[in-house]
């Protein structure tokens, strides 16, 4: 393993010193950069882009460049393994996703295969290899996926949803069909992640975008109990070195002290959540990432500065924090706020963490 | 004021003794009930029939007609306000509400007028003086408003919004503006309400359906604050009668402790909070409205029923419980599916209360 020439981040996941908070932002890799938008636009689709390796890589680099990010993370889609589980992923402009073969009865979830990830998401693992090596040991990359609960919305919906009344509908009459689905996901995305750590991610998170969605017992029965396993089949040490893990969700900062039993180095925390609240009630167990309001970035750079030294203030003093937004950054935010974001963190964080 | 025949929904919101846990149904008048459809074609456009009396008396007592709910509730739309101030409420198919002149600027704001509720407003006072006559008082009318932050995404917005990023921009660019647009929605929806008080509504709810959009502190400074203002201009002592009053939120359920701080006899929970936890923090200060997913809806009626029991069981013994969805019924709903609802609460409620 190359050892890394700014392990910021992978430090404060496992609550050792650091000098200051590291920071990156969920997709910094995106429409917000003319540069993407540029490369998608050779790439002629959004699946393409996903599934070439080459390009794949340039994107991932391409917010590195411009601001001083302490972690790069894997340009993908959340939605790789359903597809390569057979589904048929799509994307239509302005309505996201779509799956040609959406799963409605108890038949199709018998039929889905456990993909091998070198095998039928070859060019997710071909793409790890390539920015591990163009990285060159500068900031560690992340691996992703998302979590079970997160893939089985859109594999029943056959795409987004609003209510989401697919998906629950067959949590509510078939309980068993739906825990049958979300096992042989769970069984994916460990496998999936271990190949990505195999690979060469050097940490790795887990999104649980509608975990949210669920009721307070569904939520523990059908979303973290899965967090949960994968958890304990991810291979987390590999030569001597700690893999950390993260568990985002968003919608559920009610729920952090059960989150915490799932056993990730961190919770990646959405904007709604008071960190200095959630520090108080989980922080000896866990680190947390998070958590500015994405929507704040269209504001002026002085007011950006604001919110991130608020965010500063209200995580404290000491290492378990990775400053990042609340959710993903939207397409139309200019990038000099952005720089704005990045720059504030590094220059007033070091005061929240001791010399070392 | 008529004594009511059926008061356990006032009873059990003020916490006295009830025979069984009360319930009713968010938008229980609507789209989902065949008749309804029939009046809304009827009246031409969904404007039409807010604004007429007579149609949205017949919509509110539609739903009574069929099933056993324990309180009606006034059909209007949570946007009269802003179209009494002269932002030209509109809808168009499959889009929502959308204004013709939406606010954008300090000028615009400044220019707002506070309705007076008798004047532009009548046509809601009419419907709920017709309702109360033809309830006759069988079960208490509730009346309603949008919240101040929840009118004031509408109004700056346009419309619906995902991002909310135009409103969130002018709260985060300029906060003064922001607080003189709701500093003047709370002065119109408190004299909204009181006036819909005076013209016979038995309680009153406030729909802060958009609170749960914003970081805790915003929450707090934007939405709760002027919850708790409207709260403490609120006439809610009427010959004697105690008028309760409702704090609906939804994705709040992180903040149930600084909501009791607004001073309203009862929270509405979405679906996502556990009563059961919300109960044990703040059950001893407030009532609990709600809180059953509304998807679950879609499933089988003896699946209804046992979640409906899960609901009662979870809130436990004694009053202080009205049961409700965690949100709006969804339009494609079996009416059977409501039936089984209702009757279940009104047939497992009972062992939670003791004879009275």
């Amino acid at each position: 393993m190359t050892s890394l020439k700014n392990d910021t981040f992978i430090k404060a996941l496992l609550k050792q010193p650091v000098a200051y908070t590291p920071v990156w932002m969920m997709r910094q890799a995106g429409r917000y950069l003319p540069e993407y938008r540029q490369v998608r636009e050779q790439a002629g689709s959004f699946l393409n882009l996903c599934t070439n390796p080459e390009l794949a890589c340039e994107v991932t680099l391409q917010p590195l460049r411009r601001f001083d990010f302490d972690a790069a993370i894997l340009f993908s889609d959340i939605l790789t393994i359903p597809d390569a589980m057979g589904l048929g992923l799509y994307f239509t402009e302005g309505e996201g996703p779509k799956f040609h073969h959406p799963l409605r009865t108890a038949a199709d979830v018998e039929k889905l295969p456990i993909p091998d990830p070198e095998l039928e998401l070859s060019y997710v693992m071909d793409a790890v290899r390539l920015i591990r090596k163009n990285l060159a040991g500068s900031v560690p990359l992340i691996g992703f996926s998302g979590s079970p609960w997160t893939l089985a919305t859109y594999m029943v919906e056959g795409g987004s949803s609003k209510s989401f009344h697919r998906v629950k509908g067959l949590m509510y009459e078939q309980p068993k069909v739906m825990h049958a689905l979300l096992d042989k996901l769970a069984q994916s995305v460990a496998s999936y992640l271990n190949a990505q750590i195999a690979a060469g991610a050097q940490a790795v998170m887990l999104f649980d975008t509608w975990g949210g969605v669920l009721s307070t017992e569904d939520y523990a029965e059908f979303s973290l109990y899965y967090a949960k396993q994968i958890r304990s089949l991810l291979n987390t040490n590999v030569d001597g070195q700690q893999i950390p893990t993260i568990l985002f969700s968003k919608g559920c900062g009610q729920w952090l002290e059960a989150m915490t039993d799932a056993g990730y180095d961190a919770l990646g925390l959405d904007w709604q959540t008071d960190i200095a609240n959630a520090r108080a009630r989980v922080g000896h167990q866990v680190a947390l990432q998070g958590n500015m309001d994405p929507i704040a970035l269209y504001a002026q750079p002085d007011i950006i500065t604001e919110k991130v030294k608020t965010i500063l203030h209200k995580y404290g003093q000491g290492s378990g924090h990775v400053f990042n937004l609340g959710h993903g950054i939207l397409p139309d935010i200019n990038p000099e706020h952005v720089k704005a974001m990045v720059d504030a963190v590094h220059q007033y964080s070091p005061a929240y963490h001791a010399q070392v």
